[in-house]
């Protein structure tokens, strides 16, 4: 079978990071990369020292236009700043290329609705890289669920609990720098907007689990926001030596912590929080509750009724393995070699990805869901602003 | 100084272990116990066997009466079941008695506020048994807090996560056995109401952190409930041998999972759970997160930014000793020698109970602040039978 004509949009540190996990996997050919950067052009050649080199793409933030127009390419991998993708996207579609996109919260309700229809009408599909979805643990858990044995499920936790100052404010206390960075186009969300901003790494392994778009949909979420700023003046103020007067001037609508409840259907609950500008250590806050059991990832413990001892958690280790799924069964050992980084679950993507295309697996996400995992962050703006639960959209 | 001479109201499992607490100190008598059990006369004999015996009264439900009628009692408490709380309070009152009075939710909107009403009538105290907020970690954490160790607190979370199925289940899957136990009172609350029933434990500790009702204000609470029943049905089933046709007939309002959102005036938030009829190990899942860092108690953890190794969580250990609370230097030892159950939190808390009383130490909590705990059980019902955000009360 032929292997997969790639390109890429957006070289920065993900995108790299994508294309050295692309190359260990003999399934795809790196075609062609677009990237404003000036210095995109040492940047492919040093990646690809000793193969061929890639047509690259840096004239401008259209440029990538011209990518699809000259080129035959069968899948377009888009990890470009968070308010191009929704263009990107269209107009990869629109020449006849599947997608593949980076996650990220919707920037409005409209966003992949309008993107789900141009997958529909151009016939190509959309593969959301949601990199949590092939962590050893989540898929073993998924198994275990099918299984039955946590029993029905009934209460979920997740987040996104990832201090991201040291991306929003540099050394000296300076919100958002103006170097071209993520910090620059990441930053300017926090002046405008109260909600989960990211949603997805917390989310999407709880919709799996709980068969969300296939037997329970999100009927309803109700978010909720502490006082908006507190941390980020805070950080600032510890940084620029507590010159407390100058940082007044910046004004946040963001909150420190958003907590989201999603209703199901079915009566099951995912309490959902979003957390980046309080000092801690990262966590993605997953725990999943059935009838019969419970799994806490922050304390890698499993706690199974009649098989654990009476009221004590259990390593999660054993279960881990003995529910390993087949992704792991196959390609631990390449992903753990390719991708310490993060713990291999990228490189197990990356290579699903591929077999799905090439027709021998299924991608376990579609872009629906990611649109319903995406949804979180309009609707938890609106929930947050109105005061109110929020009808859920289905997509 | 003359002792406190104590009366008992309830002997049962909470009642008789308390007097085996207060027996170890000397600031209290104990003259007298009320119960209804016709063993009571047995029961404390073989408690104060080779001591002074105090008079029983149990000739039925107001038998106490008579008892806070015949004898001269500095001090009653209070451990009977629910239901019976506001109107023993209120007699030992208009007896003249402070009263200490165990935990619970408030079963109306009206109990603690009548009380409140009633102590203020009779300037006498009433002290609720609140055992969290006498832990050695919490009374650490609470000094770190005050030292500004965590900065400003920002995002707190507690709950009573503790499978009681074996309570209201017997173990052949018969629910709310009829046997004059815990399971015949506390169960039927399962069929008749949805909110949070045990809010005071996970909640307790929080307001002391966060100085509600001395400089900072709940101002409003919204609640969620999981699908009722589901939890309840699935431990029936598998103690009954899975005939589930014979358990439909019981019908439950109580979700599995209720959070509850609490939101205060200075824009902190307490994410609150109650999660009793699910199997899993007990916790009181208490979390502080402030702009300078985080406590976590699930993992034993704390983070504190510039002094803990960048995103990395440090045990405790070394912190609740450093910050430990005069009260644990005092009495640590005592305290894990005689109430080694409870980790020493009961015997420090009945101490501090009798310092108090005798003008030496200041009781960490009032009866306004239990009239608080307490309204998360009425007002998050309300909440989650409209479906909104309820204003709170103050008291």
């Amino acid at each position: 079978m032929k292997n997969i004509r790639t390109a890429i949009i957006g070289a920065g540190y993900r995108g790299r990071y994508l294309i050295t996990l692309l190359q260990k996997i003999n399934l795809f050919d790196i075609i062609a990369v677009s990237d404003i950067s000036p210095n995109l052009s040492e940047i492919i050649s040093q990646l690809f020292a000793g193969e061929k080199i890639p047509k690259i793409y840096n004239s401008g933030t259209d440029d990538y236009r011209r990518m699809l127009n000259e080129n035959t390419i069968d899948l377009v991998i888009i990890a470009s700043p968070w308010h191009l993708h929704k263009e990107q996207t269209i107009e990869a579609l629109k020449s006849g290329c599947h997608v593949a996109i980076e996650v990220k919260g919707a920037l409005d309700i409209d966003e992949y609705p309008d993107i789900i229809h141009e997958s529909r009408q151009n016939k190509k599909q959309v593969f959301p890289l949601e990199n949590t979805l092939f962590r050893n643990d989540i898929l073993a858990i998924n198994n275990m669920i099918h299984a039955g044995i946590f029993g029905r499920l009934v209460f979920l936790q997740g987040g996104y609990r990832h201090d991201l100052t040291h991306i929003l404010i540099d050394q000296t206390g300076n919100f958002g720098v103006q170097n071209g960075s993520e910090s620059e186009w990441r930053s300017k969300y926090y002046k405008t907007e109260n909600g989960d901003l990211y949603p997805t790494h917390g989310l999407a392994p709880l919709c799996m689990f709980l068969g969300i778009n296939h037997t329970d949909y999100i009927k309803s979420i109700t978010s909720f926001s502490t006082k908006p700023g507190l941390g980020l003046h805070a950080c600032m103020a510890k940084r620029n030596g507590m010159k407390y007067t100058d940082i007044q001037q910046h004004t946040f609508r963001m909150g420190d912590v958003v907590t989201s409840i999603l209703q199901t259907d079915s009566g099951a609950q995912i309490n959902l929080l979003h957390d980046t500008t309080l000092p801690r250590p990262r966590s993605l806050n997953y725990e999943v509750q059935g009838t019969n059991g419970i799994w806490n990832a922050e304390k890698n413990a499993i706690y199974i009724d009649g098989l654990s001892p009476f009221e004590e958690w259990e390593p999660e280790d054993k279960y881990i393995e003995q529910y390993k799924h087949r992704f792991w069964q196959q390609w631990e050992s390449e992903a753990l070699r390719y991708d310490g980084h993060h713990q291999g679950m990228d490189y197990i993507m990356l290579r699903v990805l591929g077999e799905a295309l090439q027709g021998r697996e299924n991608y376990p996400a579609t872009l629906e869901d990611m649109a319903t995992w995406a949804a979180v962050s309009p609707y938890s703006k609106i929930s947050i602003q109105k005061g109110t639960s929020i009808p859920f959209p289905h997509f």
